[in-house]
């Protein structure tokens, strides 16, 4: 029996008990406020989680690449909202075929999109469901909430299209536009994209799904009357960004990357052998609004600071001597677990003593 | 038969015509300075790349880690040195198994690692050749110089190993603690291991190999008389980073990545399928020394910059009008593109009109 001694580093450990838990709790925040769940799996990209999910009661899950939705769909899930715009005639091929088999949701943000989306519909003779994306403050994708109706009702009149709901992603949050206030930022989530549905309502649109994103916002954008769904993905794991966000505690931390110290240069300095084929850099140091200190928490090292990473090389700075030696591991929390977790082929799953390894089969469905 | 317009995107595409010239001209480079040319295979992760190498002269390749000698091993590369201090047993006894195969040389850089890779080799019974690691610059892993002596000394004194020579990696370069100037680097480089040489040869030590990295700097250092062995890397296929730093020209790029428009949210902005799970993000725009513009150059846009990634959105500005549309189709040199060719499980190598899918079997072998 593999133990957690014999994994080889570097690598990740998911602890199964944590994660159950992080799954209950968020499926009882969603029940309470009586809204669907519908987790993002870009977090896992492992099918035998988001089957735990959907048995936990979650309707079913987010993807945002389809090629994440056929890994996922051939392993059982058969509800799948792909959270993309999908704008490629081949790979509206693949979603209409995947319509075929489960139920399948596609995102839509532009008229151009929804045109080829519709082209390809009608070549197949079938219909697709559509969500039209928001865009709550991300500035990224998404219509702004004042062009919405216009863009809904010329994507309405589209044949082959069956535009059935709303959705965003409140990256305010995340990105240093607005704020850290957790309740406000779902709140102000959830109120906008309630207005945009009831404006597209009003304006002849059976806006039927309201649906929220993000593990931060989602406890209090679900409780804002007239959101029907929440997507949150982190939330299995969670990470040291939602941490120091306030959106978890340490002990919902469920993955952990091990590594092995490989070269002590100075009592004050280690080199660790994970860097940047090992931990995301996605979410760097300092960087606004967080200001995290370093690439990850080292767990029985609070004050190290991850400081420095090459491809192979993770660089660490203790506040003073750390007493390691050459051949010990640690364990380090990353700062986002999402990206960090496509980094790996397989990860390690423990649960009362045992150890698995489950492949990540997700991972590097870029298309 | 695939066609340029028919791979899906996000994909990387190699130009192996510029592929097999990049190998060429530092094989030739090599061959003028009488060094062995040992390239260091993270860049690629692809077999027949390496066999490529191999048969345009390269002596043997470098890896990272054991994970990747072992994939090329399996794929008939018979000298492979591991520039990596392996410091955990069970990761010795796969070198071990591996040199029962072929060559194998693995990296060591403290007397704390030499004496577990000592206790392996003598439990099986065979000898391990080791190069000592020797910081010329880049404050990460290898002795000091000045203290090369000593730690030599102590592991030529122990039983199973073979010091057969020392390495480096110039970090200087890339790191921003040094200077630009690849030469005067390449020089430094150069000068600082084989001064090392020799005073580990006057303290009675037969060092055979004096072996130095890294694409910038290779072609400098190599003409230091003394030096042995380069091991470049990323001149296969170059990148963004080293045509900024002057170590290529843009023909001589060999990798791209292809992305589509998703989102056109205003005339001088647009969101492409590609983000940080599909262009590295190591290497961050504004990064000092290089004060790169964005995460990678747009073919054809070389104004536009490409400012920022989520997971799967890249969001790009120009300066003006960029008259793109929902579904075009754009080419991306990344900043850095060995931590992207990692976040592929499968490269398009196109020659003379044919295209075909290779996969990075090295990839994600992190242990």
């Amino acid at each position: 029996m593999q133990t957690i001694e014999s994994l080889e580093t570097p690598c990740i450990l998911i602890d199964e008990s944590v994660v159950l838990r992080n799954l209950d709790n968020m499926a009882n925040c969603a029940a309470r406020n009586q809204v669907k769940l519908r987790p993002h799996i870009k977090t896992h990209k492992i099918p035998e989680f988001a089957l735990s999910q959907v048995a936990k009661g979650a309707s079913g899950i987010t993807a945002a690449k389809v090629g994440e939705a056929e890994i996922m769909a051939e392993h059982g899930i058969d509800d799948i909202f792909i959270a993309y715009p999908v704008v490629s005639p081949a790979k509206i091929k693949r979603v209409i075929a995947l319509a075929e088999k489960i139920h399948v949701i596609v995102g839509v943000e532009s008229i151009e999109g929804a045109k080829i989306l519709s082209r390809e519909a009608v070549n197949a003779g079938v219909t697709l469901s559509v969500r039209l994306e928001v865009d709550t403050g991300l500035a990224r994708t998404g219509v702004a909430p004042d062009k919405a109706v216009e863009l809904a009702k010329e994507i309405a009149a589209l044949p082959g299209l069956d535009l059935s709901g709303i959705f965003t992603f409140k990256g305010a949050v995340f990105e240093g536009v607005g704020t850290l206030d957790l309740e406000a930022a779902g709140q102000e989530e959830g109120r906008i994209m309630v207005e945009t549905a009831d404006k597209l309502r009003a304006g002849g649109i059976a806006i039927r799904d309201v649906s929220v994103g993000s593990t931060p916002t989602a406890p209090y954008a679900a409780a804002v009357e007239g959101v029907t769904e929440i997507r949150p993905g982190t939330y299995i794991f969670y990470d040291r960004m939602l941490a120091v966000m306030g959106a978890c505690s340490k002990e919902d931390w469920a993955a952990r990357v091990r590594v092995t110290v490989v070269s002590v240069p100075a009592e004050d300095r280690l080199v660790v052998d994970g860097g940047s084929k090992t931990f995301a850099t996605d979410v760097q140091p300092g960087q606004h609004p967080l200001h995290l200190k370093g690439f990850g928490e080292i767990i029985g090292h609070p004050d190290a600071v991850f400081e420095k990473m090459n491809e192979e090389h993770g660089m660490i700075r203790t506040s003073g001597p750390h007493g390691l030696h050459v051949g010990d591991i640690l364990e380090i929390i990353p700062n986002h677990i999402c990206p960090t977790i496509n980094l790996h082929n397989e990860v390690y799953v423990t649960q009362e003593g045992v150890i698995r390894a489950v492949p990540v089969l997700a991972r590097g469905k870029l298309a």
